[in-house]
């Protein structure tokens, strides 16, 4: 995969867990993968992901993965599936490598845009036959031991013995509604801030955006409305935000995943 | 401790505390080791066991521990004894070493198997006489000190006059009635699967687990039973431990540390 | 700033910041650091400040940053200025820099002791052009950017146009009645234990302390009371602190930051 070996003599894999960090089973992932690949550089992006939320664990890998350099190896365990027969893969996407459950869990960090080819995800079914995999924690005895041979220079093909598209998640689309757009919170933050599905170019300055029967105004940022005061802005992830300043929209909204917003067209 | 330099050359520390993420004390460890020892490779495998919960920290590092290459530091400090006459002490245990108080922390990570000789703890009571020495904070003024030394290459007799066995946790053994297995839950992890203390042997096809006033479905993994079941398989430790398939089994069953269970002889 | 190049050598950057790790934030951040510098070491000190919570921010870097070895960079972002005039500023201290907002975050790790010159903050002003920095993430656009740069050698000089001093944190002192000393608590720390404001060489054996109705005995370790019992003693940051044995004296007593205390003389 580095014909120029970036990526072996680098070594970066970041992890993204739902295990929590009150238990020893991310200390034992990263156990493995020094053991298998000692020059490893672990980076730790969340272990918080709530409980079995692939849409959760999706959108932070997709915040923090863009911003890595080439040659990294991404491991992402939210795996409500893990002992059933979905797939494990290795994704690949602009030179970095995605290790997980084929559930979705890759599929905002790896949209392809125009001009690139679709992306490609290795079924992972050809482990070395003395590896012992315990049907619950594949996250320590498959993908924490393949991401450390990739990033040690394997190729995904050397676990694999085929490919097939990658499942996506299907997450809510805007709706165009009189020239309005209608859309919905997909993620809440640690500050509250509500980040939704609304794209960040449909933000013009001046449009309002009513939420939970309150009214945001448009901004660039929190100093541009007083204390306690709606903003609606583009967020650091490229989509229309909804936050309080010095405050937490959700709790002053009573917003969460799924709540319903309308961005007014002038 | 490695006549071949391989722990030296490595310089991986592990960190287990119960000091939380929110104080600068897991920072200042970590500090004092780079500043002692610049190429130490540092992992957090948990800052969070619950305060002074010395047995939740002896499983952190019984899961974590094994799974990491000879020559890596262990140091852990869930320490309710800080400051009164407990031992400081080094354990070696399989090429690797364990830094911390002696009050059972390290016990479930380090029992000898058949064939392998006792557990020996070197008693940590010779400090250079230029260290400063924080009554509360052994954490960051002992035991992050000598383990920055021992990543380095030092041996643990050069910080102790001698040795003693290590104390060992006084964990309920299971218990036989009428063929029965009777157990008890030890811990509960992050996603409220119960682990308890019956060992995996025991467990085959077809026993019913009695727990809580309800039963559990021996299987191998969550997909063998169906939703909110309950399923009593033997966990990546390698004891019997209790799930329900999609949800925590410690809320849905009330149960925690010490609620008990027993398992049919067929 | 490293005329030998250790700085640069050694690569050793911190984060502390309130963004929480449920997100892809803190991920981003280190991703964008290890993209302009691929052999930075990062390490974590804290990500659970309390949101927007500046004291308890610049009470984490105190804690932390003094142990670590010249050339390290702390990255600090507590920040509730964000997109505001407020600066952003770069600020040396005993051959460590600092990097963040501009509003008393680093005010407490960098005070000047008796002989050594004022602390001067570089305020950056002069960012490449390419650069594009997000309003509301200055984290990762800004101050993970100009960190990287630093560790990588850079001096705080190439991305400046001046200094001034930093803004300092008002900080209660404590005050003088009938020779006792009057303080209050300043941080309550994960244990319960309550960090006050008042200065460790105050703390003579004997002398009682008064806080929220009770009395502490002044002692140097835990050890050194019953069980339940209030104990006085200089904690590790050199103030004193106020604790329970084996439990937490924010709960027994009702305390928090602002609860005043009286440290009688004799």
């Amino acid at each position: 995969m580095n014909p120029d070996g970036s990526g072996a003599g680098r070594g970066l894999i970041t992890l993204v867990t739902d295990f929590g960090t009150r238990d020893g089973y991310v200390g034992a992932m990263k156990g493995v993968i020094l053991g298998e690949f000692p020059r490893a550089q672990l980076i730790d992006i969340t272990h918080h992901v709530a409980a079995q939320d692939v849409i959760a664990g999706a959108f932070a890998i997709a915040q923090a993965s863009p911003h890595y350099p080439p040659g990294t190896v991404h491991v992402g365990v939210v795996d409500p599936g893990v002992g059933s027969d979905r797939r494990a893969i290795v994704v690949e996407h602009r030179g970095m490598l995605f290790v997980g459950p084929d559930n979705g869990l890759f599929s905002l960090a790896t949209i392809p845009v125009a001009g690139e080819s679709p992306t490609v995800a290795w079924t992972i079914d050809r482990l070395p036959p003395h590896w012992t995999v315990h049907p619950t924690f594949h996250g320590r005895d498959v993908f924490a031991r393949v991401a450390a041979r990739l990033a040690a220079g394997a190729s995904p093909g050397e676990f694999s013995s085929g490919t097939a598209p990658p499942l996506r998640l299907d997450l809510p689309h805007p709706e165009r509604a009189n020239g309005d757009l209608l859309g919905e919170v997909i993620h809440v933050d640690r500050f509250g801030n509500l980040i939704t599905n609304l794209p960040g170019e449909a933000l013009a300055a001046g449009h309002p955006v009513e939420i939970a029967g309150s009214q945001a105004v448009a901004g660039t940022t929190y100093a541009d409305v007083g204390k306690g005061r709606l903003l609606a802005y583009v967020g650091s992830a490229g989509y229309v935000e909804v936050a309080v300043r010095d405050g937490s929209a959700a709790q002053l909204l009573g917003a969460g995943r799924g709540t319903r917003l309308r961005l007014r067209h002038a």
